[in-house]
C-alpha cells in the first residue's frame, strides 16, 4: 500500500495546492493521501486566516484523506524544526512517500545538493558564519553561503525558498532514518511570496490574503483562484465573523502583554534573546498597529518572519522552557478524514508509533497544551464578546469526517 | 497656619464632595485645603470613571488647592493599608488637620471607640478569628466582632462603612505619630452604598455611577447632582471618547491575561492565594463578561470589592514582591494645582519629608513605576486603537495648573 504525505498550511487551500496534491498521488500512485497541518498560527509568525478546522475541511474536500495537527511547539518554528516536526508525523502515520513542490521539480537535485554540502561542510559552515556576523539573517546568511560554496547546476538552487524547505524535509528523512522515499513536483505557480496573481487560475497564498485583506475584503477576486469547496468556506466564514484572522485582531492583546511585561518576564519567552525584550517593549509603547511596531522593532539582524513568530509566542505566553520539551512529536491529533481516511486509521492505527487523538479529553501532554493554549488565543481574533460559554474550546471539537457522496 | 487634607477618590466629584470640602475648610479655618486622591484604579477594585487628570481638574474646581496622587501601592489595597498611605501623604506634605466625613459626625466617638477596643483587643482579636473561621469576610467580621464586645452608643458603629474608614484614619494618624488633628463632618447624604437618588442635590458616587453607566448614558440625569464644573469635564470626557471607563473596557484584556497565565505564574500576582489562581482561570474560560465573571468566581470568603481588587493586580500584572517594597509613599506625585496651591508649594516644599514629583523623567523609583503601568494600562480602556504617540503617557502630562480668576 502506497501513503503519500504532504506537509502543508493551507491558508487558504489554493488550486495551486489542489494541482500538487493531484500530482503527489499521481506520481507515487497512492491509495492514500495524509497531511500534517499547522495549527491556528504559521510558520511565518502569523495566524492563520481561518480555523484549522475550516482549513481541514479545505484539505478533506481537496483530496486529502486524513489532516494531523502539526503541533504548535514545530509549526512555529524555523524551517528545520518546522521539518522535523511535520516528516515525524507523516513516519508514525505510516508514509511510504513525502511530495514536496520545489523551484527545481528534480529530486535528485536535492540528494545531489546536499552530499555536495557534506563534503563541504566546514567551507559552508564558516561561510554561514561570516554572513551572520555580518548581521544579515540565517536563512540569508544560508542562500548567501551556499553560492560561495559554488555548487554545480545539478543542484537544487538553496537561495530559492521552496528548495530550501525541501533541503529540509530530505534532512528530516536522513535524521530521523525513515524508510520514507521523497518526490518532489515542480510549483506551477511563481516565486512563493509573489504578491501579484501570475495566471488566470494560480497564485500564491500570499497574493489570495492580500486580496482577502483589502479594504473591500475581495472574496470574489480569489473566486478563480480557488476551489469552489475552499471559496464556500471562505464565504461561510466571513458571513460568521465578517473579518479574516490577521495580526490587527491580536494587536491590542499582544501590545497590552508587553506594557504589562518587565523585561527580566519578557525575556523568559521563547526566541526573546540579546536584549530583544527592551526593544519589544519601548516599541509596543510608541507603534500605533502591528505593522507599525514591526517596522520599529525591524533590525537587520532578524528576518521579519523570525520577529513574527517570536511575537506569536508572546502573544501566547509561550516560554523557553515550555518549547523544549521534547524533539518529535508524540502524538497524532487528528483534525479530520476522509471515509478512505477513516479505513485507513481502522486499519492501521495500532501499528503507528505515537497514540491517534480525537478527543481531547481522553489525552494529557504537555505539548498539547500549548496547542489548546494557543487555539483559546487565536479564537480572540474574531468577536472576542461572543464566547458565551467556552472560548476556543477544544475538546468540544471532534475530528471533521468527510463521508464519501453516494 | 491651617491646612487641612481629605483623603479622597473623586469618581466623580459631586456635590456631597463639595460640601464636605466647604465644611472641611469652615470647621479648620484652614487657609489650604490637599487632597490626597486613588490614581486610575480604586480601593473598591474599579477602574476610575474618568483619568486621575480629569479628576484633578474636578478636585481643583471644587476648591480643593493640590491634589496629590495616592500610589498605586496604596490606592488599590485593603482600608488599612489605603489609610496608611493617604495620611502619610498628607503628613508629608505639612497638613495641620485632616477632615473625613462619617456617619457619626463626632470625632470623640471616634476615639472613644479606639479606646475600648484597644481596652478590649484580645476578645475582640478573638471575636474577628471565630467569625473569619465561619467563612465571612474580613470587613463583615470586623463588624461583628465589633458589635459582640457590646460598644457604648457613645462610640462610632463601625459596621458602618464611612466610619470604619474614618476608624483607620484615626489609627494610622496614631501609627505614624503625626501632628495632624483629626476633625469629622456628618456625611449630608444616606448610606454610601445606597444607589437611588436620595434627595434632589446630593446622591452617592455609586448611584452617580450608575445612572453614567445605565444604557442611555443618563449625563442630564446627573446634572443636579454634581457642580456645573464637574458635569463639564463628565461631557467634554464622553464627546472626546464615547464611553466612561468601566470593567467591560478591561474584561477582554482580563480575561486574555488569564487564559494565557499558568496556575503557577497567576500566583505570583499580588492577592492570588490559597488556590485562587485555578478558581479564576477555569471561570475566565466560560464567562461572557466580567460580571459573569465575578459571579462565577464570587465566594463567601472574599468581599466583593477584595476579588476586584485582585482582578486589577492581575490586569496590570503586579507581582507579590513588587508590593512589598514600602510602606509609606516615599513621594508627592503632584496632579494639579491652584495659584494658593502653588504659593503654599514654593513657600513649604523645602520643609516637606518626601520629594515632590511634578515630572516623572526626573524621577526613578519602583513605586512610581507601578503608577506609570497602571495608567499605560488604564489608557487601553478607551479607545485602544487611538494611540498614535505613546498609550497612557504619563512622561507628557504636566499637573494641572489652576490660576485665579481675575
Amino acid at each position: 500500500m502506497k501513503v503519500v504525505g504532504v506537509i502543508v498550511e493551507y491558508n487558504p487551500f489554493h488550486n495551486g495546492h489542489a494541482y500538487h496534491l493531484d500530482m503527489a498521488k499521481k506520481v507515487t500512485g497512492a491509495d492514500v493521501a495524509i497531511a500534517a497541518m499547522s495549527g491556528n498560527f504559521l510558520q511565518r509568525g502569523e495566524p492563520a486566516l481561518v480555523s484549522k478546522w475550516t482549513r481541514a475541511k479545505m484539505a478533506l474536500l481537496g483530496g486529502v484523506d486524513l489532516v494531523f495537527e502539526l503541533p504548535y511547539q514545530f509549526a512555529t518554528q524555523k524551517a528545520e524544526v518546522f521539518a522535523n516536526g511535520a516528516v515525524s508525523i507523516l513516519s508514525s502515520a505510516g508514509c511510504t512517500h513525502l511530495c514536496f513542490g520545489s523551484e527545481s521539480g528534480d529530486i535528485d537535485s536535492f540528494y545531489t545538493a546536499i552530499d555536495f554540502l557534506n563534503m563541504h561542510d566546514s567551507e559552508f559552515q564558516k561561510n554561514i558564519r561570516y554572513y551572520l556576523s555580518k548581521g544579515v539573517s540565517y536563512p540569508k546568511a544560508l542562500a548567501l553561503a551556499f553560492q560561495d560554496v559554488k555548487p554545480g547546476e545539478e543542484m537544487a538552487d538553496l537561495s530559492k525558498p521552496n528548495n530550501i524547505l525541501g533541503f529540509q524535509y530530505i534532512k528530516s528523512l536522513q535524521r530521523l532514518e525513515t524508510s520514507i522515499e521523497a518526490v518532489t513536483v515542480k510549483r506551477k505557480s511563481a516565486e512563493h511570496h509573489d504578491e501579484h496573481f501570475s495566471s488566470a487560475t494560480i497564485a500564491s497564498a500570499t497574493s489570495i490574503r492580500k486580496a482577502l485583506f483589502s479594504e473591500q475584503g475581495k472574496l470574489d477576486e480569489v473566486q478563480s483562484l480557488v476551489p469552489e469547496s475552499t471559496y464556500r468556506l471562505l464565504v461561510e466564514h466571513f458571513q460568521e465573523f465578517g473579518r479574516f484572522h490577521s495580526w490587527d485582531s491580536y494587536w491590542p492583546y499582544l501590545r497590552y502583554r508587553l506594557i504589562t511585561m518587565s523585561p527580566a518576564e519578557l525575556a523568559q519567552v521563547y526566541e526573546v534573546e540579546e536584549g530583544l525584550e527592551n526593544r519589544l517593549i519601548s516599541c509596543a509603547l510608541q507603534a500605533a498597529s502591528f505593522a507599525d511596531f514591526m517596522q520599529m522593532v525591524k533590525t537587520k539582524r532578524y528576518t521579519w518572519t523570525r520577529l513574527q513568530r517570536t511575537c506569536v509566542h508572546i502573544l501566547t505566553n509561550t516560554k523557553k522552557a515550555e518549547m523544549k520539551t521534547v524533539t518529535e512529536p508524540n502524538y497524532l491529533r487528528l483534525l479530520g478524514m476522509s471515509e478512505r481516511g477513516r479505513d485507513y486509521l481502522r486499519n492501521r492505527k495500532q501499528h503507528f508509533t505515537v497514540p491517534v487523538v480525537s478527543r481531547l479529553s481522553a489525552f494529557k501532554n504537555e505539548q498539547i497544551e500549548l496547542d489548546i493554549k494557543s487555539s483559546r488565543v487565536y479564537a480572540l481574533g474574531v468577536q472576542p464578546d461572543r464566547h458565551a460559554s467556552g472560548i476556543g474550546d477544544e475538546f468540544k471539537q471532534h475530528p471533521i469526517y468527510l463521508p464519501d457522496e453516494k
